[in-house]
């Protein structure tokens, strides 16, 4: 889709959207995100509708602004923390230390001794080392194992192997947690974030069910199963509804899981993303020689001030400008620092308005997930993106 | 070379080295990225002796600690900005505006403003429309225009075509300029971060050399070379020393610009590189099945936390563990957060001792450029990179 059609579908999709409203409404000094508690609160409804009887916990590190952990804490949702801060969090957003889970596979050892004296005690693992500092800090604990998944699902953001473990070292590791006195409780996974298409879950789900039951056999009476997150936000295109996507991989799931006592999913993106758009400014546009076809547009935000998902073009925003309905033309689209690497579209241009110029406001919506965390602190002198929630 | 390898020419390189002596001696709660102002006073001293009449504007955004601007406002260095606070961060250590020149091509309008107002009076531009900002809010202003290089230069950090126009692009805006009530002073170009040999410049020269006399036969009369940035720093590679690096490109200049009145150079990780060194720890060593040959190991610092330049596996910063000497087997190193994107280290695997374990501290060398900036404001909830200097 171009950026314009793009464009169209984020208006017409968010037209009623209050943090819209408010863009509309007001001026911003610099690079801000709003976003709209009401899209959020929509989101969790829908999603947890759908889910049905698995858990929601939150993946906090999405978006961790104080007034969206308050409201999801209202609702009764459940929250994964990443780290001690996060954590610090949700208990400050009113969340009891039973609705949050340490899902980090990778956690200092004074953060999990932190989290078991406040009574957390779900914690994530995928490594031996990992069981013996959860046994030493949080003697006792509950551990889910997260499993490595490889199936092709489809995924925009791509996942690594940097997480989980494959099941024969899962079953082995179940062993160790029992030596150490903790008690392996079950197992997590995740199919990628942006996992489109519900049914690409399923090989991912047949994989997961034959470690669980090889563990079965194996004499572990696992509870919990935990199917990550990866449910999708729309960035301009067209998705099944939450609640629809969400009940499509329930389906999957019970047909395979129907006897587990406990089900939870970590939705992160698909909470907040499309409740958020960031108000950017036109710095500049620019011809790079006389004849180019292609426009270079500037904007005050980039890569390094909170748009690190545009890396490899992984993410793209859908565009509006106070100019849509003029001609459009390519641009390549940049952020403002003096770093090289800091463009957003260069391999698939976007198209904008023809009259496009500095000091133009333009839109980027579904920008609700992943982006006021990861601005940095001041790279180059920008400051970090503002964050209005309405 | 290996890291092992790299890490052995990195103590050897830096035995003498303050900050290094500093972390020796301490103990850090944090990720700390400890600068010593002794190296970048010799890099200073070393890179002024071969540059000879350059006059050098140091690169803020490599690192604007203020005890460093600090300690090259005393030596007389001029400033190159960003960005207004990177201006406001060279008054606040005692440079004057004219000791400061707007060198980003991207401003803001009411930032030009804001430096005209200061009586900054050299600003860089590479389009017809920062030409018009720039005559409407600093009128009458020193325009160096810089050129768009695409030749080969070997340099580690990508150069993409984010900056610079065209020659003939350039010749059309020396117009533009003196149309719109400008100076156009001069030319600027970048050969592109960690050009490691010298004599990479000279096809660069050659063509910024073949735009400036096209320009004097068009009759305009230009005063300033500005030779940019792209003076290496070592990441355990053998270099030449700063002098003679220096030298041999000043060399190359002069041959071809000899005539020009003002020469200045733009140098940032070449004077703070090599100066700072990062402590972090090793939270966790695993591996994915059983017999996995390599391990992975995940340190308490990432990505998203100050090691951007690891992206694409750019830059490969030395290592050095507390248990250097043990014999060593291949690792991916990745950062602490739960974003699979955040993998430093995993086409080009680094060797790490075999017994290194979580809670061991991991050093990371010639990490004082383009990194605490970098750093976010708190993704997944782990803090900014800590800055000590001493």
């Amino acid at each position: 889709m171009t950026a314009e059609a793009a464009g169209r579908a984020a208006r017409l999709e968010f037209s009623a959207a209050p943090h819209l409203d408010h863009i509309e409404a007001s001026r911003f000094d610099r690079p801000t995100l709003v976003i709209s508690r009401d899209i959020v609160a929509r989101q969790y409804a829908a999603l947890a509708q759908g889910l049905g009887r698995a858990r929601i916990h939150y993946a906090v590190k999405a978006n961790p602004a104080p007034e969206i952990l308050q409201l999801l804490a209202g609702f009764g949702s459940h929250f994964d923390a990443a780290s001690r801060a996060e954590i610090d969090a949700c208990l400050a957003a009113g969340a009891e230390p039973q609705q949050i889970t340490f899902g980090n596979t990778i956690k200092r050892a004074n953060d999990i001794a932190y989290a078991h004296d406040l009574g957390i005690t779900h914690f994530a693992a995928d490594a031996s080392e990992e069981l013996e500092k959860i046994a030493a800090h949080a003697p006792g604990a509950d551990i889910c194992l997260r499993l490595l998944v490889e199936f092709e699902t489809g995924a925009d953001w791509p996942l690594s192997r940097k997480f989980g473990c494959t099941g024969d070292k899962a079953l082995m590791l179940m062993n160790r947690a029992k030596e150490l006195g903790l008690t392996p409780m079950g197992l997590s996974f995740h199919v990628g974030s942006q996992t489109r298409d519900p049914e690409m879950w399923a090989e991912t789900l047949d994989g997961v069910a034959a470690v669980w039951h090889a563990a079965e056999l194996a004499g572990h009476q696992l509870t919990m199963l935990n199917i990550g997150g990866g449910f999708p936000a729309s960035y301009g295109q067209r998705l099944l509804p939450p609640e629809e996507y969400a009940a499509r991989v329930m389906a999957q799931v019970e047909a395979r899981f129907a006897h587990v006592p406990q089900l939870m999913a970590e939705p992160g993106r698909a909470l907040v993303a499309e409740a958020g758009a960031i108000v950017a400014e036109v710095l500049l546009v620019s011809r790079k020689h006389s004849h180019d076809l292609h426009r270079w547009v500037y904007l005050d935000i980039g890569m390094f001030s909170g748009l690190a998902e545009t890396m490899g073009e992984a993410i793209r925003y859908p565009l509006t400008t106070c100019r849509d309905g003029e001609s459009t033309g390519p641009c390549v689209l940049a952020g403002p620092s003096c770093d090289s690497a800091d463009v957003l579209y260069e391999k698939q241009p976007v198209h904008l308005p023809i009259g496009l110029k500095a000091g133009d406001r333009v839109i980027l919506h579904a920008t609700g997930a992943y982006t006021s965390t990861y601005a940095s602190v001041g790279f180059n002198g920008f400051p970090p993106l503002d964050v209005v929630v309405v």
